[in-house]
């Protein structure tokens, strides 16, 4: 988790000086003379009452020059505050974009496609992702101590990048995807711009409420393990998040799908054993419950 | 609650390592041996769905342990989080409470009482907010990096102080409070946990909506000087705005409201001009704008 | 505050068995023997599955009785909860006839009908309203306890009659009608059925809602002293609500609203002052600022 | 929080006294000394618009210090009230949380987890909210009377707790849990803090949501008998329920969802007899009902 621009103790020291940093342009402003010959002239819109009253064009008072200077000085905030957050929702409009595609992809998993050819597209998108992220990450770093300032503008996408990676994940490994294998995909360094915790829970869940569609459709191709063995993950899943104690917040709400998810598939798993379908598919041998339908 | 752990250039060089990390409890985990010990035995809730079906009573496998491990530790990180948000709005109760109490007393301001009294009495709940804006900040320091996570908690209340602290200081000064002068009486450092420059925008809005009351009030009690002190701060201010690109959010509508409070003080001026009031009222004598209307 | 059914000590301790009980029928159930002789046949909609299933039709189970015996006394409570209920509403519906005849004869004054004459119809519907409390309180004393249960059926109705009550108080005393004479003029005991702190309050911004219209009406009507009287009263009552601590609830919601009364007769105040009207009518010989417009 | 105040016949009078008071506080005013000393100054923040604008500082009105005294009783009632219901919350939350272990350990019934080991484990749960109740109670009976001013406040809670026992005693028993049962394990007295009978109804019907989940796993898992007997008990309930005269609320609504868990447990029940897997499941030999399909 090195990073090369913290290489030298001088650079950490001024580094941990603005890391904390509120306003950090606000302190450029004291470091960097650049700001220092930014009031060239008085803006024309900006007349005092009282002279434009009195017709004599007197100097401003100090007070008032206080007062342009401070708000020039916010100008030059606003505008780099804006300018970033649209670069950052740029990026994260590309970052939709690639996750349709991997979305596009992956629908064909719905139709029986051959997983392993399936999967090989879709993971094709993961490398546009990495780089995304990586173009997202130099912006945040540019601020230092404002991820959460910014985070909403990237969040939502982030939350479906999440739910696609981890239903291929599972397709691979019948696994949960964890939390430092989902920022190892994306690149993300969680020491400089990793991945928030929640967004990563919500993208579980998300994943989770496209399992019951994908279990029936399964069912319907043939596929009569399948329902065992998601009904497994969701289960193991659903008591994981049950160790949580989730506010009464949107993961709370998420949280709370899960339970309709796990009773679908259920249901599945019921129907396909009452049939005695599931007789073969059980491969591990677990007690022969004999299905003589 | 010392921020002695930035003394050393050491502890500056694991400061910064930590500075941008959106998830720093799991850093912590990483660093600290406190959750090594955490996972005595398997949560007896936690068990795969195979196994108990099997009857046997299998060890769980690495995956499923992995998937513990890492709910275990949401689990601290979500607890913790819950738990500071706590204390944040702990603080931003008591925030809001001393502001009530400085409120009031500025209420007779309305009343003709005399305003050094008045503004004494007020006085008295800047240091018990300063204190306060300390604790909050001790809080924050705790987790570098997320002063944005939980800004929300506490911007409104920030936003209430800035508006009456900045209504003392003119009518102490009849000029502006500075956002330097604002951070300064709250004891805060920008460098470590500021006053963020939209908050200190909205707060200073919310003054100016107060402003047409107070010189409707003061006209009521005799003083017909006051319309034309308050327009010129008020006019300024607005030009002051206006150099600010502002988004379409929160400020920009406070900042469209103030246009009212303008064109109300405008009239009461009116009012007093037209009735040849304010002549005598202006003793000072500033740039002789003799309203011989 | 004596009642006679309270005279005798067996009374008061028979009372005390019942005073929290939030079941008190099934408490009656115990005492009294009107229940006992209630399941005289099984209700024909209630056979259990079991028997109808075999053909054969056997005695119930001693559990499914328990079952059935409990439903039956359900059935009881919820009829006799519902049939309270019933009166209940029909009570507070006159109570609402009655408010809003005691409303028609107010609209007068803002017509400029001579108060006096207004007032004593108005005061034609108190003893009304009196005996309609009256049997809610007989209502409500049947069932010890329970005051806040139904609370929630006449308390939009007590607001509105007490914001009535206090508007013509102030219209003969200039002071706030307390909330022991509101009690008193509605005949309520508060030892029995007493008139909700929050309801008062609430009742008391009402009236304050219809205050900015009376100064306005006043004034057309050439009473200039009345913003000033009211001014005063209004100015009063906003700092004592200021003591309070609201939660963020209903009751806050309309004191927030009472600042922008206060505001509007602020400015008729104002109005008056600057030209000058007020002069004469400013008998308590407030400073003489003459308004010599 | 002895109930020691109840013990003598002296209490037990000035008890009924105060047993319907909706103002509680206010009477102890009256009886107790405690605020009368309370008032030692005039608040600052609290003077009449009147002497503050004649400059002279003339001791309050009658009036306004009637308007000060009352005002200040309101806010010791609010404050006492608020205070309150925040230890109530912070009950309610943790029997909350009670629940969520008890549902933890439930849920390894739907995986086949073996039911007497997983009933043991759930109960540990039951002392602990005997204990939370208890202290409900004691803080309920504090306030005599207002048992339904703050029971929104644990209601949501109960219902729950309702559900589960109901739930783990149809486990035990396969019967309801009676009222008078469920009183008994949560250690409510229905004399002094009983169980709400609409609480306890919507609890049942929670239960009732969560049979056909049961019902589908435990087929799943090979016991074809467990549809029988969950219709034969839900038969019962829904047809006790159909007794009550229900109003167009939440317990109707509740109540209406039930006729899908009916339905559901039918259709399961119908899928194993018409596969003849009923036919050796029913060892019990319970009216020879052979499903002989």
């Amino acid at each position: 988790m090195k990073s090369a621009f913290r290489s030298a103790i001088c650079t950490a020291l001024e580094f941990s000086l603005r890391s904390l940093n509120p306003n950090p342009y606000r302190k450029t402003l004291v470091l960097l003379p650049r700001y220092v010959v930014v009031f060239p002239a008085k803006p024309s819109h900006f007349t005092s009452m009282a002279s434009s009253e009195s017709g004599s064009h007197a100097p401003p008072s100090p007070t008032v020059l206080n007062l342009e200077r401070q708000f020039e000085e916010f100008r030059h905030q606003l505008d780099d505050s804006g300018n970033l957050r649209e670069r950052i929702r740029s990026i994260a409009l590309e970052i939709e974009s690639a996750t349709r595609l991997m979305q596009s992809s992956l629908l064909l998993i719905h139709q029986s496609g051959p997983i392993p050819e399936v999967l090989e597209k879709a993971k094709g998108q993961i490398g546009v992702l990495k780089e995304l992220y990586n173009k997202l990450a130099e912006i945040i770093l540019e601020c230092p101590g404002q991820y959460y300032r910014y985070h909403g503008d990237w969040r939502s996408e982030t939350q479906t990048v999440v739910s696609l990676l981890a239903f291929m994940h599972w397709l691979e490994t019948e696994g949960l995807l964890l939390h430092a294998e989902a920022e190892e995909k994306l690149g993300l360094k969680s020491s400089e711009f990793g991945l928030d915790t929640e967004d990563y829970l919500i993208g579980i869940c998300f994943m989770s409420n496209d399992l019951p569609r994908y279990v029936v459709n399964r069912v319907t191709a043939g596929d009569y393990d399948c329902p065992r063995k998601v009904l497994k993950f969701l289960t193991d899943l659903h008591a994981a998040f049950r160790m949580l104690n989730l506010r009464n917040d949107f993961l709370r709400k998420k949280f709370d799908g899960m339970k309709y998810d796990l009773r679908r598939v259920e249901e599945v798993y019921y129907d396909v054993k009452i049939r005695g379908l599931a007789t073969t598919g059980n491969t591990t041998g677990e007690q022969g419950d004999g299905g003589q339908s």
